[in-house]
């Protein structure tokens, strides 16, 4: 047991709830992490860290899935400088260059990874009593954002770890890398990380997450256990039917109607036969389409996930989900677009690093389990632990478990902020083992 | 021929012009003509008409079809305080209770309705040169409303007719009845008119609509023929389909899938046996559906047209479609809602009258021809056409022609003004025939 | 008027009666009417005719549409050799290779072409009494194959036909040519016997068909008006999809599901455009697909036919039709094969030569209206009319009217005989008109 | 080990493969195993058998699912008649009434249901060299209809197990049942004898079923393990819709078209959402709509299946399926009967009594596995399964293991009749240990 990492990360408690309100009252969501990614760097600044990517280093550029608009962003950007964010780093965020990679570096030894993802949500934050961040004062100020899958909370772990083991350093032999990941949310930001060759020279990979635990004491750690199942591969697919308007009741043989089309493929999507092996699942979450009620609709978009219990189950879905948009548009006249808006492959554990894991917290004093299912939603860190696991190293996720007033996603979700030491022990603990032995 | 209502038109030109300018202006769209319909009435009162039906006396408030949400009536109320409209009517127009029925009592004789209609339209006004409204000063104020189908004319020329008809009261026998109706685009407000009971004493019922002509000299009059088809019947439905929303990885089962009812209708819609004797026309012009890629649509909204060339035939596609929803809606779990936002019978046609509407037309100068087919669209004044006919009066419609700008509907649209003098002659001459005899 | 013809055609009434029944008794659907053709031929043999051109001379082999299997031909042709088919002929008719062409040449002249059709229907002819070809012994022997559209009676009006023109020769200046035309049911002969080029030196054509008439005396012809709407363009497709079986619990997403994507493309083929302009029809008349229930369906087939008021229109919905049935292919990952199975261009109409038909008729002593509509079926006649119009010649097509006991293709279908010698009649006296004078 | 058990099985091979090529050589269907019971039953009475139940004292009347029509049973049983059916016990099976339940009652002592499925299945066995009942002479002598599940197998092992069983009889303490059950295929036959009673007096029930393998030495048995995953629920719905014939082309509108319900209904089955916990599976497998192309089709029928891994999970595709059918008539104006043509609920197992199967296997000297999933078919032993651990007994199902020309439900299906006595040696030497001890 590391002692002293234990009492270094408690002594942090009010620090990293003053981070993580921060970062909760000013929610961003994907690809607009402006104000957020400007404040984190500005705190590394403050900690010593001088290897600090920003900006168009950190996600290559074309592999940003599901990107806000132009003007989305530029609007955002303004927010950002009207609300509070650091005047020196902003600018390397402008065009949704958001995220960074900071690099501590200290000397021969392996290369460790930590992942801590930082955008909000599309969720209407509650208002009323009862709703913490309403009763301390820092419920997001941006109606219809909110942090309510614990990203603030992850950000503020992220720059705790960083604290720690800069007061470490000169214990760790090894590289430690730090990546503030943007866009997790519809899993579309670490593509664009992985892409930029980041994971490359990653020994090891690590990532966390907070969840809610019913289970006393409140605070525990679960790893994810030899050959379970993790999080699913996923992809986020839009597709944008474009046919050709006309007056409906005039000469509607001269449209071409995408509406149709788009409802022909809806229907028959969730037809897909079904996969024997492993779970499967589609959706088409949001249909929309047309204009005027007497136009034939020229433009239709679907907003489709499939998901898959093997990357190989979800690449079925994927395919057989685009031939369907392809033949609905042929049955129709019309022209189909299919944008993919995020995606990641199934969660691969390193089993090694996951027991790692597991002893350590135990070692710190954690029941720390091994789950089987880790529920069923998708991470892109995925992403990372694949690229890291096929050259040769070893990933492994892990949940951080607390109290919650309700479930992740949910406009009323709040965590117990004494997780968050508990976060910066494991994370803190594992690399120096990695890095440094005891 | 009457030689003093050409002179007495004409000499009405520019301020008809003035009128219609101002109209175009401040365009507002159905159930919201709150400015427009102050403005009329301290018209009328200037010329001294004192029977002005206003308020909810004009339509019976459960029968208005497609009516706006409260907040948008109470936001557009307060626009209208701040843009000009009549302090001492605008409160009678509040909660869309908007058009108005003024009546001119000449004693005993027959009661003849004339119908102006007086909505904007939901269409975004062309900018730029070489569109009149703009050259002119008079483009609408309000971005996404326009007076693209002529009705800002269709108000002048009821202006117009109510300042001749009440200079030449004395030669009048029986009653006018001067209709300024609002929401005849989408066909929403005749019936709320109708229902009220104003047509019921009607012998006779007259309409026109402002359409464009590429014959030279210019101005023209066209009526109805003898057995000819006019506008189409048609019903304008929402249908809102209602089901249960959930996470769609994790308990699809549990959920019920409004957007899959909703395509499965769409796409049915289309189907519908076609009509064999007389044409028959659907559209599904709007879906709208779900809140997020991965959750289970609970809503969805289908906006849908069925059209007839007869009354019969358009209700047995509105039978069938409301069939249709039904039935996908029961294949999905789901609840589904039928939303009556708009609606006509096919029109109707006395050609006793519309051959004296004729007459009267080449008496006065014009060539006035009788057409077999007007159009193809539809239009609400059949509503009123229905009752005069079904209690014995006589009804017809008829077109003025003119140079117009583009067509109908379009951004670009716009009509000569030397056609509003022409539509005031030719009401009054047939009042005054019907009325008052040569 | 021609008293001879009319006499001559009455006297002919009980040989054209027997000739009729026998044809009725052995009723041969399209592509088998091997018996009958071999009979036919016999009896032009006898009458003198010595131009007859018999199998592959008669149909263009290629052409031939909706042809049964060779086993089903094999088959009928033994039960024509042993149910009284001429041992002459017969052998002509192998391989389905039935209906002939004989030539009349009477020197210099026009070249006039009588199509007669002799095919029955696939209908189950009703038994018991009431019904006359019960009752007089000559109902089908075969049971699910009916003459219940006339087309005995056409045969039986052909022979007479040939037999008084053959007396009348020397008065006739030109050739006739009889033709006597197989699979006229669902559209599958005019267009191979038009391939062959028997109607490319035609001057003139003429076709008529029995149909019902409720009107006293009971006999009628009925001209085609000029302007008119006659018979529909119509094109008969089977699609064929073949997708891959597999068991539907073990590897469903190995399967590629035919039965998916008939019921796909069959519920979207109802949902074609509209045609504005021209009634158009669809429909899927049979469904037939899969082998047991819990295999995946590998093969499916729809029974489709498109029909518009015009040739263009039916184009429009044919090239609709293949595209959905393509594009629902793809959708399932299947293949489709589109086969015609029969076909027809809309009907044209040579006034002059109608009201020539007209007058004739009228001075044999029958009211003869002229049509402006002609049932909305559809008529294979139009290839040839079509094809005689292009190169300058005039066809027409006529209705020879009588009482009949059920409409036809019923099960009850039969007709007053005395209509045997009218057609006889008509088809004389107009070719006496058209290459010999008064 | 029962060594006498194994010398008098291996004795029974000639007569086991005489009888078992008898049954396939006149393969049944199901309800048609006419000639199949009677000859059982005759085999029973001359091994001294005396309390056999047939005719409808095995299945009750009402509750047999999937029956053939009238005509085809009394055509089959004339086909019995002269194709070597026992006279004396034939009268029996008339209308349907196949199988028999023999007792042979040894005093006080437990209840044992031995269950043996007798039908054949709907496949045209292949012929041809190489495939052993044709190079043997027993070749299915009916087209169409072949023993490809080796229920002649199962039914010639019961054979061997009545006849050894009465000869230890003095050595039996309790009551056998011998169940020769009609209608396996299609799961249609178990629940009518279950509900019949035959298995509410029954301690413990045994069931097994042929299977290839392709290990050596060749023969094995293999029993379900503990909480494994045995045989799906499953339920055969026919779903026949109505509607209302018209001709397409003349007045479509007043049809009811029942092929477009069952496109409709076919294409949303396979949209049902899918079940999350366990696998479920749904498949049409057969479309079969239509009378004639023109025509609007009146009558359709699809032939469903629906499959569960729980009973509950089948239950809930059973209810959306035919909520979807009821919808799709609804969309139509038809209407839809759903017809329950067979059905299982998931296979529950004992594991007391498999572990006990096993274990004597194993004595026997076969390595006796206990496999986690037995194939994912279904299997309506399991209602006899569900009746008897209902009211406290055990029951439990295994496989036979032999080496098989191809799969179960191929045309070249056939077994090595060496599994025959190995069959014969697991049910007695079970028996004799439930009911006489060592």
């Amino acid at each position: 047991m590391y002692d002293f990492i234990k009492t270094d990360a408690l002594s942090l408690q009010q620090e990293l709830s003053a981070l993580r309100r921060e970062f909760h009252r000013f929610a961003e969501p994907g690809w607009l992490e402006m104000r957020t990614t400007s404040r984190i760097a500005r705190e590394l600044k403050n900690m010593g860290y001088e290897d600090i990517l920003l900006g168009r280093e950190v996600c290559r550029a074309e592999s940003r899935m599901g990107l806000p608009s132009n003007e989305k962003m530029e609007e955002h950007y303004r927010w950002a400088e009207e609300n509070g964010a650091d005047e020196f780093f902003l600018p390397y965020t402008a065009g949704g260059f958001t995220g960074l990679v900071a690099t501590l570096n200290c000397g021969d030894g392996p290369t460790v990874a930590l992942r801590f993802d930082i955008d909000a949500l599309g969720v209407n934050e509650c208002g009323g009593e009862g709703h913490a961040p309403c009763d301390g004062g820092f419920a997001s100020v941006t109606p219809g954002i909110m942090h309510a899958c614990a990203h603030d909370g992850h950000a503020a772990i992220g720059l705790g770890t960083a604290k720690l083991l800069m007061k470490y350093r000169e214990s760790l032999r090894g590289t430690v890398k730090l990546i503030f990941q943007p866009a997790e949310e519809e899993v579309r930001g670490a593509l664009s990380i992985v892409e930029q060759g980041h994971l490359d020279d990653a020994d090891f990979a690590l990532g966390g997450h907070i969840f809610p635990t019913d289970k006393a004491p409140g605070f525990d750690v679960a790893v994810f256990a030899d050959g379970g199942r993790g999080a699913l591969a996923t992809s986020k697919l839009d597709m944008i039917f474009k046919g050709k308007a006309i007056h409906a009741a005039i000469a509607p043989q001269e449209g071409k109607n995408a509406l149709v089309a788009a409802a022909i493929a809806a229907q028959n999507l969730y037809g897909i036969p079904r996969y024997s092996s492993v779970p499967t699942h589609i959706n088409v979450g949001r249909f929309t389409a047309g204009a005027g009620r007497n136009i034939i609709c020229e433009t239709a978009r679907l907003e489709v996930e499939v998901r898959g219990a093997t990357s190989e189950a979800n690449g079925y879905m994927e395919e057989r989900a685009i031939a369907i948009a392809k033949g609905a548009a042929q049955m129709t006249g019309c022209e189909v677009e299919v944008v993919h808006m995020g995606g990641a492959p199934a969660m691969e554990n390193s089993w090694p690093l996951a027991e790692r894991v597991q002893r350590i917290a135990q070692e710190q004093g954690y029941s720390a389990t091994a789950l089987k299912s880790m529920d069923g939603g998708s991470e892109d860190f995925s992403y990372m632990a694949q690229r890291v696991i096929a050259r040769g190293g070893e990933a492994t996720f892990f949940s951080l478990l607390t109290p919650c007033a309700a479930v992740n996603h949910n406009e009323r979700f709040d965590f117990d902020e004494a997780i968050l030491p508990v976060g910066v022990e494991v994370f803190v603990s594992t690399v120096l083992e990695l890095m440094g032995g005891k």
